[in-house]
C-alpha cells in the first residue's frame, strides 16, 4: 500500500454531507426491500400461475393442491415482509404512519392473494394471443416457457395488482426486473386488455398512464410514450398527468414505431414499422 | 391472517378445470427441460469453444486435452438427459413414441458432439469478422470474451445445430437465453453464413425463415422480420412458410431498419439506418 | 454410448492448430480477468457510492463510517487483482513488460479509490437529473434503486475513471455488464457530462469518441454512433480516430433516433424521435 | 511445470487393472446414491416430523397440512430415486434384476411414507425421555432442537424401518450421517424399543445385531459390541450371525463401558461407568 | 404412484394431536432461532477475535479496525435477532413478557460486545495452554488455526457469557455446533478458569455445574458428570443442583477418565487415564 | 442502539497490543491456507483415488482417463497455491526465504503427484482389510463409501506424504478435517502400515510418532498416546522426541484402550477393551 493512500480520508470525502441524500438510513428496524426476495417471490408465483413449467416439474397431480398451498403460505410471508418494506421506503419511516404498516401490509398481501385466480385468468388470454401470434409457436407451452411475451405480462399484471392495492415502489421494482430480462419496459400502473401480445419486444417502451384494449399486438421498439409534460411552479414536472397514449381493440403495431402524447389509435388499426406519430392522425397502411 | 383469509379458496380458483391448459404434467417419470442445466451446458460448451477465456482459465497447456474430452463427456450427459425432456414434450408423453426417446436423444446428442469441431469453424470467422468490423477492438481475446455478437453467436450456432438435428424446443430456450442477456433475438431456424457481426446489438431480431449469406455486418436495432402471414381455415397462422427477408453476401444494415417479407437484399448493399423496407426494392446510399 | 462416438477424435478436431487464436494460453501464472469479481467489486461500489440502497441496508448510522472503510479495502484487493489480470490480458504476458504489473496495479487501483468521491460527485447530479426529468419519480431513492440510467451510469463512471487510468479491457468488462442489463451500451471511454438522463434506455449506444455535455437526455433506442471507418492500407480499421458526434449541453433526443459521424448537436438542441441524422444538419423540431 | 512431471503417467498409473475394484462403473444411466440428495431428505423428513422446528418455522398453523403434504410428495420422489440408486448398487447392476427395480423402488418409497406416523410415535417417546432424563433440558423444544440423541434417533429410526424394507446401502448412509455429526454409531439393523436417550453420546456403538428394550438410557463413550466373529472356509468373517447384546428394559449403562457378545443385560440393571462386561454376568452397583 | 397410496391419509396420520408437542407454532411473528445464522455469527466472532486467522485473511494492517467496526455491527444485529428469537421461544410467547423483547434483545446484544475484549482475554490463555502443553504445536497459529480446544473453548467462552446475561437455548446451539465438530460436550453453563487445554478431546463432556480452575490440562475422553440425580414429587429431575465435580487449579486429567458426583480434584492432581471416579478420594499417579 | 454502546470502544479494546499474537499479519501478499480449498482438494483427490465413488458418479468408462488427467490439473494448481501459504505461514514470511517459495511448493505439489499411485496402493489394502474386518461389510464398495475407517485413511495417507515432503500446517489441517467428521484423530506424522482398520472409530488418537505395522486392528476409542514429555530448560516441551508406542504387525486392540508412552505392542497381541497400558508389559486375553 503506498503511502499517499488513506483510507480514512475517503471515507471522510464519501460521507461528506452533501451526499447526504444518496444514503439511506434504516429507521425503527425496517430494511429496504430486497431485489432478491421478490425475485424469488415471482418465481413463486409462476409456480404457482403455471404450475409443472415453473419451480418443480416433478410434482404428482394429486400433489399439487398441496403445493400451491404451501407456496401461497409462503408468498403471502415475503410479500407482507415486501410491502412493509415498501410501505415504510415511501412514507419516509414517519412513525406515526407507519404504526400500523405491518397490519396494512398483511391486509394487503392476503387482498393481493384473493385475486390471484383473476390475474391468472387474465394471463391465459395472453397465453392464447402469443400462441395464436406468432406461426413459430409450437403449442401453449413453448409460449408459456419461452416467450418473453408472457414472462414480461406476468411481471406487469402482478404489479398492476399491487399498484391498484396502493402498494409503492415493489410494483417498480418488479416490473424493472422483467425489463432488465426481456427489454420490454412496461410501467406498472399503465392499464392493458386481456389477449395481449408482444413479439420479440426489445426496446418496447409502456408509459404509465397508456390505456391499451383488448387483442392488441405489439412488435419490438414500438414506444408508447410521453413527449413532453407541464411543469409546476418550481420546474418539476407535475406528477400524474395522462400523457400517453390510448390505444384501443385489436390494434397492430409494428416494429420500432413510435406513439407520443394523449393520442387515440383507433379500433382496429394497423400501424406500420419505423413510424414517428406524435399528432393526433392514427395512420394506417 | 384475516378471517376472510381462505387458502384453501384460492387454490380452488387457481385449480379451476379451465386452466389446465397452463398446466404441465408430469407423465412417465421425465421432466421439463431445465433452463438452469442448460445454461451450464452452454458455459461448459463455451469452454471447449474457447478454452481458457471461459471456464477456468488456470489449466496448463499440457493439460488442456484432457479437461476438453471430461468436459465433452459431461456435455454428452446433460444433453442427452436435456434432448430427452425436449422430446418429451414435444411429443405430448405419448409413450409409444417415447419408448426409443433416450436412445434417439443419446444419437442425436453424440452426433451433435461430432460436429463440433465445424461448429467451431464457424464461429471462428465470426470472430475474425467481429476484431475488423470495430475499431474499438483491441485483440480477438477482447472480442470473444466481451462482446455480445460472440456471445449470441455461440448460442445461436449451437442452437441451429440442434434445429437441424429434430430437436424440439430446446434450441429456443438457448437463443432466449442470449436474447435476454444481449437483446439479440435471433430465432434458432434461421441460416446464417461465415464471418457474420452484430455491432452493440440491441433490438436486432432475425426470423426463423431468415437467410444470410457471408460476411454480413449488422447494427443494433435492424429487423428481419416478416409482416403479415397467411392463416388456415380455422384462424391459424401456418407454421413454416418463408416469410423472412434473404440477405446476400457482403451486405451492410445500419441500426433501427427493419427488413420484413420475403425480399432479398442483393450482395454488397448497403442499407441505411432508420429504414423500413417491405417492398421489392432494396435501398441503397 | 455408440461405437462410432469417439471422444478422442473430437478432441482433436477442436485441438486443431488453426484455432489457436480462440485459445487463451495461462503465462507466469496470472489469471484472466473473471466477471464473476469484477461484478462483486461493482457490487461492493455501489454499497459506497449509495450507502443504504445497495448491499447491507441494516447498518446503523454510527456504524457507516466503518463499513465504507472495510469495503474500501476489500474493493482495493480486488481491484489490484482484476487491473493486473487486464494489464497481462493486454500486454501479451511479455514477461519484461510484466515485471512490475502488480505494483502497477496496485498504485492505479489505490489512485481509482482517491477519485471515488469525486466519482460520487457526478453521480448525484445523474440522480437529480433521473429525478427531475421524470414525471413517474416519486423520490431520490426510487431512482437510485430502480432507475437503469443510474444503474447504467454508475457502471460507465466507473470505467471511463479506470480507461482514463490505463486500464484496458476491465472497463469494457464493466460497461458490458450495464449493457447485458439494461440494454444501454456506453463506451466507457466515452466523455459524458454532468446531469445526465436516460429514460427508459433499451437499445440506447454511445460510442467510444462520443463527447456529451451538461443536463442532456436522451430517451430508449437512440444512437450517437459512427457510420463508417478508414482503413489502414492492411485494410484494418484504423483505431481510435474521432467519428461520433458531439452532443453539447441541455440537448435532448428522443427515442429511437440515430446520430452517426463527427457531428455536434448544438446547445439547447431537441431531436425528434426516429430520425436519422448524419449529415451535418442538427434537426430541430 | 517442471520437465519430469507428466501427467499422462500417473493418469497411467491411477489406471491400473489392479485398482479395478476401487472404481464403480457405471451402468445401465443409474447413479450411485447421493449423500447430498440423502442428507436433503431427512432434513425433509426432520421438518415433517416435528413441524416448526426445522425447515420454514415461519407456517401458519393452517397452511401446515398444505406444507406436510407438499413436502410427502417432494420426499417420495427422492426417496423413489435414492431407494432405486441403492437397489441397483447392490445388484451389481444385473440388468434382469434390474428391470423393474424403479417399479420396486416406487413401492418401498410408498410403503415407508405409509409408516411415517409410526415412525413418529416412537420418536415422540424418545422426545419424553430426553426431557426426563436429563436435569438440564427446560422444555422438550431444547430436547427436539439441540439433542444429539433426537438427532441421532431420527436418523437411525429412518433407516432402520428402511432396512426393514429391504433396502440396501441408503440406511448405512443415513446412519454415518448421524455418525459424523454426534460421534454416535448406531447400526440401521439394530432393534431398539420405545423412550430410549442416549446422554451426551460421544463415542457410542451399538452394532447390528444388538437388541435394546424400552426405557433404555445410555451415557457417552458406551459400546455394545461384538469381540469376536466366526469365520467361514475361506477365512472370511460369517455375516448375519447375533454377535452383541441384548439389552432389557429400563437398564442404564453409565459412561465408557464396553458390553461385549451376544450377552444379556438384564430388566433394571445399572451398570457402572468404564466397564468392561464379556461374560455371561451382568454387573450393577 | 400405487393406488393405496393417500398423501391425504399419511398427513392426517402426522397431524394428529397427540403430536402437539412435537410441533412449534409460531406466534406474534418471531422465527425459530437459526442454526445457520448462529454458524454465521460464531463464524463472526472468530474473525473479530482472531483477526487474519479466521475470516478474509488478506485485510490491510491499517484496515483492521475498520473490518472489526463493521463486522461489531453486523454481530450486534444478527445477535439481538437471535437472541429476541431464544427470548421467545423459552416464554412460551406470551403476549406481555414479549411486548419488550426486542429491547431486552438489544440491551443483552450491546453488553455482549462489550465484554468481548474480556473474552478475548480469557481466550489468549488458552492459545499459551495449548501451545505449551503439546509438543507437536509449531507455533501460537496452528494452535488458533487448527486445535480443537481452541474451536470448543471459543464457542465455550462466547455460550458462557450469554447464559451469565441469561439468554436461553441459544448458548446451547453455540455449544452443540462446537460438540459436533470436535466431539467435545461443555455445557455453557459449566465454569472454566483460564489457560484451560484440552488435548485430542473426542468424547469429553464437561457437565453443567462443573467447576474448573485455572491450568487444567484434560485429555480425550474425560467426563466431568453427575451420577445421578434427585426427582421432585413427580418423579421429574429437580433442575439446577451442583452435582458435577470441582476442578482445582493445575489439575491433569488423563484420557478416557470419568469423574462423577460433586467431588474435589485437588489442586495439582494428575488422574491417570481410565479412572472411574465417584467416591470422594482423588487418585494420583 | 443504548448511548452506553461504543462501538469505537470496543474495537479499541480488541486491537490492545497484547492481544498482537493472536492476530495473522499478511505479508508480502500471500493469503493464509485456506480449509475451504483444502476440502475441496481432498475431495477432488477422493474422485482420483475412488472414481465413481466420489464426484462425478456418471462418467463413462473410456472418458475416465480425461476426468483423472483434467482433475489432476486442477489439483495440481490447488496444491501449489495451498502449499505455498502453508511454506510461507510457516516461515514467518521471511522475505529471504520465501524469494522461491512458489518454486519450491510446485516441485512439492508436483512430487506429490507423482506418489499418488503409490498412495492409492496403499489405501486398497486398506479397504480390503475393511471388508475382511467387519461381519457387517457387504462389499467393497459399501466400505469405500461409508466406512470412516477409509474416509480417515484417505485423509492420513495424503496428510504423511505431504508431512514426508516438508510440508508444513497442510497436513494437519487435511488431519483436523478428518477427526471433526470421524472423531479419529491420527497425527499426520505417525507411521502406519498397509492393511489397517478402525471399526467405528469415534475417539481413536495416534500420536506423532507412533508406528504401526501391518494387519493391525483397532476399535472405538482407542488412545496411542504419550503420558508426559521432558521440558526443555525454558519450561517448554522439547519437540519431536519419541513418545508414542510402537504396535507391531497384526496385532489386534479393543475399544476404548489406552496404551502411553514408547512402549511396544508384539506382533500378534490381542488387547482386550477399556485397558489402561502404560507400562513395558503387553497385555493379552
Amino acid at each position: 500500500m503506498n503511502d499517499n493512500f488513506k483510507i480514512d480520508e475517503i471515507v471522510q470525502g464519501l460521507c461528506d454531507q452533501k451526499f447526504d441524500f444518496l444514503k439511506h438510513s434504516l429507521r425503527i428496524r425496517v430494511s429496504m426491500p430486497s431485489v432478491e426476495k421478490l425475485e424469488y417471490l415471482v418465481e413463486k408465483l409462476k409456480t404457482v400461475l403455471f404450475p409443472g413449467y415453473f419451480g418443480n416439474s416433478d410434482i404428482s397431480d394429486n400433489a399439487l393442491p398441496f403445493y400451491l398451498g404451501a407456496t401461497l403460505d409462503e408468498i403471502r410471508k415475503i410479500l407482507l415482509e415486501q410491502i412493509r418494506s415498501g410501505l415504510c421506503f415511501d412514507c419516509g419511516f414517519d412513525e406515526l404512519t407507519c404504526s400500523n404498516c405491518e397490519d396494512r401490509a398483511e391486509n394487503i398481501a392476503e387482498t393481493f392473494l384473493i385475486k390471484l385466480p383473476s390475474v391468472k385468468a387474465l394471463l391465459s388470454t395472453d397465453v392464447i394471443a402469443a400462441y395464436n401470434g406468432d406461426p413459430a409457436a409450437k403449442n401453449y407451452g413453448e409460449a408459456i416457457f419461452c416467450y418473453p411475451s408472457i414472462n414480461v405480462l406476468t411481471h406487469y399484471r402482478i404489479a398492476n395488482e399491487l399498484v391498484k392495492l396502493g402498494v409503492p415502489i415493489i410494483p417498480r421494482i418488479i416490473a424493472e426486473m422483467a425489463h432488465s430480462k426481456t427489454g420490454i419496459d412496461i410501467h406498472p400502473g399503465a392499464t392493458i386488455g386481456s389477449h395481449f401480445f408482444i413479439d420479440h419486444g426489445t426496446g418496447v417502451v409502456i408509459g404509465e398512464t397508456a390505456v391499451i384494449g383488448n387483442n392488441v399486438r405489439i412488435y419490438q421498439g414500438v414506444t408508447l410514450g410521453a413527449k413532453s409534460f407541464p411543469l409546476d411552479e418550481n420546474g418539476k414536472p407535475i406528477k400524474g398527468i395522462p400523457r400517453h397514449p390510448i390505444v384501443e381493440d385489436d390494434v397492430t403495431i409494428y416494429s420500432n414505431s413510435t406513439i407520443l402524447r394523449r393520442i387515440t389509435i383507433g379500433k382496429g388499426a394497423v400501424i406500420g414499422g419505423n413510424m414517428w406519430v406524435a399528432g393526433t392522425v392514427a395512420l394506417f397502411f
